[in-house]
């Protein structure tokens, strides 16, 4: 029997490099997507499940877009009245969401028995964003198995590098970077000036490879 | 300024005491509730809304009815197909369903500026329980800190305490337990034969406190 995982799946570059890299390594990936009230949220899962797709995988999308209430005045990536910066600043920060989809990944994997969740965090947002941190999802895998009593495992495979050779690997696995959404703004294409657009802009220079998706600036 | 606590309130007598508890220490309490798909959801969030009206604290209800589906085949309390236990069985464990809503609860913590987020987890649970379990939550408590960057507590005041002597606890604080909610089946009245029925019968007995709640049988 191949050994099954879940791979969080925003449909960004990194966990849909993420979900690629899984299926070579030899699993059974189970993609999961969630609605948590982001102002991309239709963009989002429009690209993870043409990502889901065409890797022939099964996508569960999960609405949590109550979560818009949780998150009222604390984020602009889920309130519209909050200007979107174009560099860091705390409030790109969506309190403790990759803990939240960390849970209910688990969970789903507890039901469909999987023994990992792989998502897409990396390094270089660790400075920013606590719950990128090798520290934080070690900790969460730690909870996770005395919370189910499995010895599942919590993994940020590409944590050590850098983004751009994130994209070096996915273009060998044939990640197609052009379904991929990165833009937290949640236009009709990508706006290019806020802080995501920006990180995978550069991403694409460093690696050298052609970013095939459309910006607005 | 009063010191400010999420407590998570299913509208259980667990539960509903820690809220009474909270008060009683001097925190400024904000209840959260959930709709997990759970078949007693109409009868728990109800008993949720008239706890929380009592007391005069907040109340947000999250809708998480999409966890149904997470959890199709995994657990009684959410799969209607499947049958209710009178005495545990691994069917009514909903897995890491703590984690998800202390997960929530954190990110609500950090969006209001909360310190402590309350639950009404219980050592007699916890041998089967294994998201009740002290080792777990104080984990989950680490995982907290360093994905928010905060030193948020989380905490299970009466982990230590039988059953019995949080209702004789609550009978103190006028918890009012006629309005409280346990069944797992979701009928219009408490059937008085599943697990959680029959351990809240036990326990009033063992406090020697009358349930005011009425059961089918």
């Amino acid at each position: 029997m191949r050994k099954r995982a879940i791979v969080i799946l925003s449909g960004g570059p990194d966990s849909s490099t993420v979900a690629y890299w899984a299926k070579r390594e030899g699993y059974e990936v189970h993609g999961l997507t969630f609605d948590y009230g982001q102002r991309a949220s239709r963009a989002e899962i429009d690209s993870a499940k043409r990502i889901a797709e065409g890797l022939g995988i099964p996508l569960k999308i999960v609405d949590l877009s109550a979560l818009k209430e949780v998150y009222a005045g604390a984020t602009a990536l889920c309130d519209e009245g909050m200007p979107m910066p174009s560099a860091f600043e705390p409030s790109l920060i969506v309190p403790f969401r990759n803990a939240v989809m960390l849970s209910i990944a688990v969970a789903y994997a507890a039901s469909i028995g999987a023994e990992a969740v792989f998502y897409g965090a990396q390094g270089s947002d660790a400075p920013f964003y606590p719950d990128c941190r090798r520290e934080f999802f070690e900790a969460f895998e730690r909870a996770a198995r005395l919370g189910t009593g499995t010895s599942i495992r919590i993994e940020a495979p590409f944590h050590d590098m850098k983004k751009s050779e994130v994209i070096e690997l996915g273009a060998e696995l044939g990640v197609p970077y052009g379904l991929t959404w990165s833009c937290y703004s949640g236009g009709e294409r990508h706006c290019g000036r806020c802080e995501s657009c920006l990180n995978r802009k550069r991403a694409f220079e460093e690696a050298g490879i052609e970013d095939p998706v459309a910006y607005e600036a």
